[in-house]
């Protein structure tokens, strides 16, 4: 049995998340010591002897290995170069230091995958940029607005997107990374000869084509979605990526999991909000408000998040972006001097003092640096406004 | 000269926030003595000398106390008993602590009205439970239901609602309160017998004359609104109520200068939410990222932030608005076993056992469990699932 044919026997066998396994690893044992060692119940695997009770005997791992060679993917191990273990060290390093309240009710799923089935490109490369974007599958016309808007934008700046491939918010994320010819990766909770949902077979399919997209799973062939595994999954999009953002989730949303896993993992969590008139951004905003979420409401936001841009700049972005007009910059007794002017008409100082109602020295001063300031015309001792204003705040 | 003519004299000539005044009466001086010593020059004003310097000579009282009855108004001052002497003395006290950066950059603002004309009912009344709701004049279709939905919940439960009179948010919030036969305040930035904007010369009639609303200005008649005008007058409502919230507010909008305010008056800052693929809740995201405004959905949120409602019965609420399935209690060890269970088939314990991935002994012991809680019926050593369930999270 070669070493892949171990591994593949490993991810049939024992099904992640397995802290006895890494554990084991840990210790140095290879995948094929463990492998013979669980056929043969050595005692010597501890509590892994229990948790292969009752699987030892599936031996498919050429079946496995041929079948996803089929698929047009391979198995991946930490052996592989293309092995996330940058992203995987960190974010289940930080897990381990039990900082997190997310991690204390989820203890044993804070563990890497030891095995991975790809389709696609490198998925090293796949995730080294990468944000998370999920939410919820009754997405609204808002929802896809967002989505797609935030995505785009995160997609033209080199930073791949990944999804868990479900109809709604991360269907609408996958699609828009595709149609800017971005990358784009689909984290799957069942093995890779199922789609789920299963219309969006040319979706993943188009995903493992793109060139650089991949699609990836924990889970052998064969292996159906089901509740746990979904929650499971959600661990490594969010171990995968460096934030993960959710785009409209209700109370109950299941993304909101993926989002407290980025949290537990030492990612940035991130949310984007939406009309409090309807209930699909409820999970988003509880998030916002309990600051177990930051707000986001562009690529910017998250990017500037993510390090990629400063915070100061994003602010001058919009100073530019929204140009105030002369007067908003105006202290209260120089607005009160350049309010009590007109356009049309030469007013004398004192007339502007009392409408003003400040002293004629202060007036006078003001009324002489709100020219230098081109705001203000004089004509001997009288005094114009010098631009158009709204009489509105 | 009569008291109020002293304090109709005072409004005329010392245009407020002015903290020298406040000064004087803090030292024990009346109205009366302060008028006679403004037309008299006295040297003893100190400061207030220069700033009365170019309106001193404006007698008007007598014509503006009856300018406002002819108006169905009044003048109240600090003698009488719908002064709103608690709120103010809360608010300008907080202020002179200092603790506030916008009070650090509007010092001289700082500082409560010395009289104030009003229209309608008590004022002392109608803002002894009150929330401010201000936003853009640039109203969408969203931010219209928002301000409804937000102030209409609020009116319903008996709090007042303080407004600027302007178009877009703020008269949705009043025209709101009107319609549900509740109390609803506009503070204007001119004189009352101006009507800023001018087509809202109904809504204000209508509000002065719906029992408990009133209509209130910190300035004489005649007075005409200036920016400077507004940004004073956003002092006061935020200093009226126990909380601002703004909804729908650009990134200049001159609702946000009024937020800043309810923070440096020691009041709860809120902020509404809204579709991000929309400028025009820039401003309310803005505030809530960087924590200077509490995010809020509902008016439920904003009496749970005000203390009329409990944060946990909050909580709550949602939990019986969106009520989970039971699986989604259950840990992932159960959720293994319950999804390796059929509904329409019973399986064998091993089967169960093998397709959850768990030890014989943990699988038993897990299914007795669910068995327990209702979720798994038994048929000697066979098991089904008891509860229809979505295999999506």
């Amino acid at each position: 049995m070669s070493a892949r044919e171990s591994w593949a026997y490993l991810s049939r066998v024992v099904e992640g998340p397995s802290r006895h396994l890494q554990d084991l690893f840990r210790e140095g044992h290879s995948a094929d010591d463990i492998a013979a060692a669980i056929r043969n119940r050595k005692p010597w695997l501890g509590p892994l002897l229990g948790e292969t009770a009752s699987r030892h005997g599936w031996e498919r791992a050429t079946e496995d290995l041929a079948r996803i060679e089929e698929l047009g993917g391979r198995l991946i191990t930490p052996e592989d170069t293309e092995w996330p273990r940058r992203e995987l060290d960190q974010a289940f390093g930080f897990a381990a230091s039990g900082l997190s309240e997310h991690i204390r009710s989820h203890q044993a799923d804070a563990v890497p995958p030891h095995a991975l089935w790809v389709r696609g490109g490198s998925l090293a490369r796949a995730i080294a940029q990468s944000v998370a974007v999920v939410g919820t599958r009754a997405v609204s016309r808002y929802g896809m607005e967002a989505t797609r808007m935030i995505t785009g934008g995160l997609s033209s700046h080199q930073w791949s997107i990944v999804s868990g491939g479900a109809l709604g918010i991360d269907t609408a994320a996958h699609e828009e990374v595709l149609q800017k010819q971005g990358t784009t990766v689909m984290v799957a909770a069942c093995g890779l000869d199922r789609a789920y949902p299963a219309r969006n077979q040319p979706l993943f399919d188009q995903i493992a084509s793109s060139g650089s997209g991949v699609v990836v799973s924990e889970y052998p062939p064969g292996i159906p979605p089901q509740r746990h595994r979904f929650l499971t999954r959600n661990r490594l999009v969010a171990a995968l990526t460096q934030g993960t953002v959710i785009v409209e989730a209700a109370w109950r949303s299941g993304a909101l999991n993926t989002l407290s896993w980025a949290s537990a993992l030492g990612r940035v969590a991130m949310a984007v909000p939406g009309p409090v008139t309807s209930a699909n951004s409820l999970g988003c905003h509880d998030r916002i408000r309990d600051g177990r979420a930051q707000l986001v409401t562009s690529s910017d936001d998250i990017r500037a998040l993510l390090g990629g841009i400063g915070e100061l700049d994003l602010e001058k972005q919009y100073e530019l972006q929204f140009p105030g007009t002369a007067p908003q910059g105006l202290s209260r007794n120089e607005l009160r001097v350049y309010d009590a002017l007109e356009e049309n008409r030469d007013r004398d100082t004192e007339e502007v003092a009392a409408t003003a109602g400040l002293p004629l020295a202060l007036t006078v001063h003001l009324l002489v640096d709100l020219g230098k300031q081109g705001l203000v015309l004089r004509n001997g001792t009288r005094w114009r406004r010098n631009t158009p204003g709204d009489q509105e705040v």
